[in-house]
């Protein structure tokens, strides 16, 4: 059992390798966001929503907290990622599991030469799941298949999660953005308030409709590097009507993916690219077309001596946001970004901070609650969930619109 | 918002900037030590009592943890302090606040150009508290107000504590050093004994009373560096009729602020300053007619290299406590020691530790309680502490007291 | 009281330096294998069973949180180990021991000259027991002194466990495999069924007996520098009719230590040396001998230059494990090996791990159950335990056999 040992399932169509993830509906396995298919989609931002709104009591977190307080996780991040290491601890301690961390990559056991998966297998002794990040590719798939063997062999094996591993996929901030997307095209999110903002605007907005569907997506920045927007739209590529803007620098490093391209043309998205955000499309300028806007950072960090040359000559003014450029766009769309941003190149600059469609720091906060949705499912205590949000909110007005 | 758009902030007056951070007579950050004022001095001193007396049970321990057990924490302490730091992990643990942690100083954020204010605020996205301490001066300062501008934006905004930043103030070791001080001249603290060491001590003592004020506290060794000196004095001067010494070598930069000085004279503050620990006034040694003895040690660390040459060379002996010094104190006068001590230098000798007047080690476990105190005070669950301690203690003989 | 101070009592015999951590029968700090005796284990041993079964269940796992949740623990590795490490984790939260860590060997508190010795008081102010892995030897027996010095002068103290210092004891491995070899004797350890598989390896092995008495144990690899196998065959040394043979390559630093060879000789050991898994005895082969085969790991780690050319050169191949020669083992005889294994030599390749002999992965995770059932011991919640199996088990057939 060495990680070679597992290169012909990792050559296996996606398809295949997902199903090896999954029993009866249920995901075992976190490694790559087109696991999630539209129901799911669907269920997990409902449990985030039913997680999120008992996190606002204290009973109702005391309550989540013992959903999984028999549990113990493991967070594997030998990559380093703060921002997506803090989200799954704080995901984890709302529903009570206990965390452990293991973030050092020179380990002691890698000078004993242990192989590193019996460094999992170790961890898999003594924890109930392990969400990890590590530089090796494909490690966290690999890790998967440890456990399914391991579970054949009736030995004891634990759920994996992807926590956005190499250039791989980063299922989990896929979600979220998902859920952050779903919420705000809700448009009720407003704290306290029983009125929808729904009906208002569509005395402006007369095609509105409520939900991720039929609306037109817009990446902006570095779209060829970031894994964060691979996921996403493949993930939005599930929704029914979607059409997506791609505006990226004239550079191929920074520009989609022509495979991908050739996914979503043929998954029937409608799909334009630009080389600015104020290119228009049919006379229209697309900032005043787009209902959502992802925003991202040129990942100079990942360029090669001759990128860096290229890619610093480049014009960036552009595909950065400025508080003119929002104003141009409809008063409901959500700016989102995966984060951090530059504060150099100021993608995003902080004036827009304080706009209410900068959706950014919330979507970090949703996060933790697409999160912790997540554990629920794999440790399999959604009705768990469901009962004590229906005992929370007994009149049960919400609880009729459950999908689990 | 950017750090330098808060530099007009921080040009203002303390007394205006204190106003910053408290809402209705509560704190709502903690930054400096002159925001404690006398009557929060006293509140808080017996809040921690009562942490500390429930403590000694498992129910009372038990009871305690469930009051922000709803609540998470994040320790962002990139200035290293393994002392401070696992203090404030402990005062968080015993009420129940689920710790995390980030100390390494150069996250993956900052290669990426993350603004220090955006870390700051995707924390608070995650966490219900920040207990920072970091290299930047002011920074812990800066994230106030960044909160404070939250708030007022109806966004997300968490409270942020000051674990001793750079230069700056240290304001819950002054916190901790005034209720070791209140503890200690309550002269009622032996375990599991009901009769007061007061009377005992007056029969000697004629002119003892109870409390912190009309005392005599001296301070010895490295007063210029020392950030907790500093804030100590600052809420000692809030106390009545009290007397200060300031004992310290004849070298500028080990010697009390002139600032300061002035500062502590203007408060009506009687004050001395003598180059040695055998020094008189009024023809008494002094070591016989101080209260409670402050040691601290010379911050070598910090010393320039024209530093340390001239601190090098200076003769350190009238610095040093000594078992035939302690001998000459008053019986009950405790030594205090902010710690660690240098073990080359020794200022307080390991021989010194047995003596009853050592008070040190209970001085760092005072900490726990002090700052537990806090934490209830910022997050407004006083009401629920006094509620544990009455039902723990039901004759309610000592509730009656209570200085809410 | 510094390090040095303790050295008189360092020199003593074992024995004496063993009653300065007991009392009553109890053990106060953990600091060598030898101070576990028979009765001890047995207790030890049936205690980790009752919590391994309590953990089962959620109600099981949620009782067992709750009965050191009053306390906090350190553990202070300043010596990297990932797996005791981990394994100290696991079993402190499993028993609801808050967990605190210091891991880097330079902390602050070196720079400022803190000795040690405070360093340790200081964690003993905050935390309930400190479990610690330093490179100073002794380190962990001197702190324990510190805190029976404490203790006599009623001031705090609280319990040390060694986590297997320097070139020191390694108690706890020594424990948790003899908990292991403990429960694969009583044969009856297959999950889900009633049914004793002694029976059925009574027709074939007809002199079998139940538990770790009358057994062969062969110890193979580098048994010059391995502290599990000198903390194990210590404790093996308790039980009757124990016979061990050593089978290591012939180099002095790689055998079995001349003196502890002689104490074991002494202890009435039936000891045997050989210098192949493929040697004979009275014409039988080891292998088709042996009950319990324990492997070790070449620790190249440790070489000098000059071992490095003289251990590099000698054939390896006959202390290595293959299918073969496992094939020739007794059916039930478990393969032990206190990991980590070398990924290169492969003294146990990856495709022994599907055998059902192999243990080591569950020996592991025994160690979770071994030290949780020592923190009971020592914190003296063992009646607490045992009301909690009894309550959850409430027919009582096993609770019968109770051994306290």
């Amino acid at each position: 059992m060495d990680l070679s040992d597992y290169e012909w399932q990792l050559k296996r169509p996606v398809r295949m390798r997902a199903n090896d993830f999954e029993r009866e509906g249920r995901l075992k396995h976190v490694l790559f966001a087109s696991q999630f298919n539209r129901s799911l989609l669907d269920k997990l931002c409902a449990m985030a929503d039913k997680i999120r709104e008992l996190s606002k009591s204290k009973q109702g977190s005391d309550d989540l907290r013992h959903l999984l307080s028999h549990k113990r996780a493991m967070l594997y991040f030998t990559q380093p990622s703060t921002r997506t290491f803090l989200s799954f601890m704080a995901a984890c301690q709302i529903l009570g599991l206990t965390c452990n961390e293991v973030r050092d990559p020179s380990t002691s056991s890698e000078v004993k030469r242990e192989s590193p998966l019996d460094s999992i297998r170790m961890f898999s002794s003594y924890f109930d799941i392990i969400i990890m990040r590590s530089k090796l590719p494909d490690f966290a798939e690999c890790c998967a298949y440890l456990m399914n063997d391991l579970e054949r062999q009736e030995r004891r094996s634990v759920p994996i999660i992807n926590g956005g591993a190499g250039t791989d996929q980063h299922p989990t901030q896929a979600l979220l953005d998902v859920y952050t997307i779903q919420r705000t095209f809700q448009f009720d999110h407003h704290e306290g308030t029983r009125r929808s903002r729904f009906h208002d605007l569509r005395r402006k907005y007369t095609d509105l409709t409520l939900g991720p569907d039929r609306k037109v997506y817009a990446f902006c920045g570095d779209l060829g590097r970031g894994r964060t927007v691979r996921s996403l739209v493949e993930l939005l590529s599930l929704f029914e009507g979607v059409t997506m803007y791609f505006i990226a620098p004239n550079h191929e490093t920074l520009q989609l993916d022509v495979d991908l391209r050739n996914r979503l043309v043929d998954a029937g998205i409608n799909l334009h690219e630009f080389d600015s955000l104020d290119a228009t499309l049919d006379g229209v300028p697309i900032l005043e077309r787009l209902d959502c806007l992802y925003m991202t950072r040129i990942q100079r960090e990942h360029n090669s001596s001759q990128q860096e040359a290229e890619i610093g000559s480049l014009d960036l003014a552009p595909f950065l946001l400025t508080p003119e450029r929002v104003a141009r766009m409809k008063s409901y769309a959500p700016i989102l970004h995966p984060f951090p941003r530059d504060s150099v190149v100021q993608e995003i600059p902080t004036d827009i901070d304080q706009d209410p469609r900068a959706m950014y720091f919330r979507q970090a906060r949703n996060g933790m609650w697409a999160r912790a949705a997540l554990l629920v499912h794999l440790f399999n205590v959604v009705d768990d969930l469901y009962d004590l949000y229906d005992q929370a909110f007994k009149d049960g007005s919400d609880s009729n619109t459950r999908t689990r």
